[in-house]
C-alpha cells in the first residue's frame, strides 16, 4: 500500500530517495520520539509555527486496524491551552515531520558530505478529539509508544482533572512521503584519482543512533525497575545500533 | 543577553520552563544535528511545509562575532532546487525548531509521563546568500558543525559545479525562545499515599542521548581514521551521556 503522489508530497529532489509506501512512512513515525508539527496562521505575513509533540499512529475503533488498506490516523498529545488549538477553529491544516539521523557521511569534498537519514512528512488536518473513548484509546496509544507496556502498570483511569488538562488531536492524513539516504560516501572520479587527497582524507560513515541509559529511579520511587523497562532499553539499543551500522554499508 | 519577548516567541504554557537567553537558545541549536524549517505558502487553505535541514549559527564577517551583543544569523544548507526557494520570492518567513530529547520520564500516572528535553524555536526571515565569500564562510561553518575540523582535510575549494548546486540560506533571527524540562517525575500526593501503587509502579527517568559508533570506512577509502574523527566520537559520546544523566537528577 502506498500514498498517492500529489503536488504536496511529491519529492522533487533526488527522486531515487523517495518512498511512498505505508510501511516506510509509518515505520519512521513509529521510531521517532518527537514529531514536529507545523501550521500557518492564515496570514500571509505571519511566520509559521512549529510545535514539537509526541504522537502515535492508530485507528479507532481498533478493529479497523485489521483492514490493511486503511490509512491510520495520527494522534498527538497536547494540552488544553496549546497554541495550535487556541488560535484556530475546528480543523487546522498541519504538516508533520518525523526525522531520524542514522549517521554522518564524511566524503573527500564538503559537497559530498551528507547524512544517512530517514525522514517522513505527513500532510493532513488536525482536529480536537471529543469522544471520551477515543481520547482514552489515544492516551494509551501514545503512552505505550514511548515505552511499551507503561499504561497497564500505572494508576488508571485518569482523574477528571487529568482528563480536562489533556488535549488529544487527531490528524487525518491526506498524503505523505518519505526520504531515505543510506550508504557510503559519493565521490567524483577525479578526486578518487588524486593520490595525495585519497591518502590524506578519510571517507566513510560515522554511525549514529539514540541510546537509552540505565533507568534512574526517582526520589519517590519504591518499586524495583520493571522487566518491561529493562527489556525496552536493551531491545531498543540493540535495534537502533543495528540500523545505524546497516545504513553505513553499501546499499 | 536575552531575546525580547514578543507575541511570536512568548511561551504561554508552563512558563517556568521558558528560557530566552542567547546561551540556552544557541546551545540547543548547536547541539542539534537536524533543524526543522517551516514556512507557509501564503495561501490560507494550503498546508504548511516542513523541511529537515542542516544549519549552523554564525556571523559574517567573522570579526562581528566578538561583539557579544550581536545576534548571530542561522545559515542553512539547501540545494538550488529546494522547494523553499523555488516557491517564493526574495525573503521567506520561517520558523525553525531544534529539539533534543534527554530522557523519558516515567511516572505513577500517564498524565505525569513526560520527556526530559531541550527545545529551541527561532522566528526569522530566510534569504538566499549571493556573496561568494559569505557562501564559502557558511559552507565551512556548516561542514565543521557536523564534525569539527572536516573542512580543512577535504579537497577545497569547491568546484564551479559544486558551488552552482549548493544553495545557502541566511536566516536573520527576529526572535527566539527555548523550553527546557529536566528532572524527576512529578506525582500527585494522593498517588504517593497509595501503597499498592507505589510498590507496583516504578517511577524514574530513562536517560536518552545520541551515540556515535565506530567509524566505518567507505569502499573508496585509503586513509586511516583521523584523530579529529576519533576524538569527536569519544568526546561527543561522553558529553551527550553526561547531559542525559544530569537531566535525570532532581533539579
Amino acid at each position: 500500500m502506498t500514498y498517492s503522489i500529489l503536488p504536496e508530497n511529491q519529492v522533487n529532489r533526488l527522486r531515487n530517495r523517495a518512498k511512498y509506501d505505508y510501511e516506510t512512512v509509518h515505520g519512521i513515525v513509529a521510531a521517532t520520539p518527537v514529531l514536529h508539527v507545523s501550521f500557518c496562521s492564515g496570514d500571509e505575513d505571519a511566520a509559521p509555527t512549529i510545535l514539537p509533540m509526541i504522537g502515535a499512529l492508530g485507528t479507532f475503533p481498533e478493529t479497523l486496524l485489521e483492514e490493511s488498506s486503511e490509512v491510520p490516523d495520527l494522534y498527538l498529545h497536547g494540552s488544553t491551552s496549546a497554541r495550535l488549538l487556541k488560535e484556530r477553529g475546528k480543523e487546522v491544516k498541519v504538516c508533520v515531520a518525523a526525522t531520524k539521523v542514522d549517521g554522518y557521511v564524511l566524503a573527500l569534498t564538503p559537497f559530498h558530505h551528507s547524512y544517512n537519514f530517514r525522514s517522513a512528512i505527513l500532510h493532513g488536518s488536525a482536529e480536537v478529539v471529543k469522544d471520551e473513548q477515543e481520547r482514552l484509546f489515544a492516551m494509551e496509544l501514545i503512552t505505550d509508544k514511548v515505552v511499551p507496556g507503561q499504561w497497564r502498570v500505572t494508576r488508571t483511569p485518569p482523574t477528571k482533572v487529568e482528563l480536562q488538562s489533556t488535549q488529544i488531536l487527531r490528524v487525518r492524513i491526506n498524503t505523505a512521503s518519505a526520504k531515505v539516504r543510506w550508504g557510503t560516501p559519493n565521490a567524483d572520479r577525479r578526486d578518487l584519482k588524486d593520490s595525495d587527497l585519497i591518502q590524506r582524507c578519510w571517507s566513510g560513515v560515522v554511525p549514529m543512533w539514540e541510546t537509552y541509559g540505565e533507568p534512574v529511579s526517582g526520589p519517590d520511587n519504591q518499586a524495583p525497575i520493571p522487566q518491561h523497562v529493562v527489556g525496552f532499553v536493551s531491545q531498543a539499543n540493540a535495534a537502533n545500533e543495528s540500523v545505524a551500522y546497516t545504513a553505513a554499508q553499501p546499499q
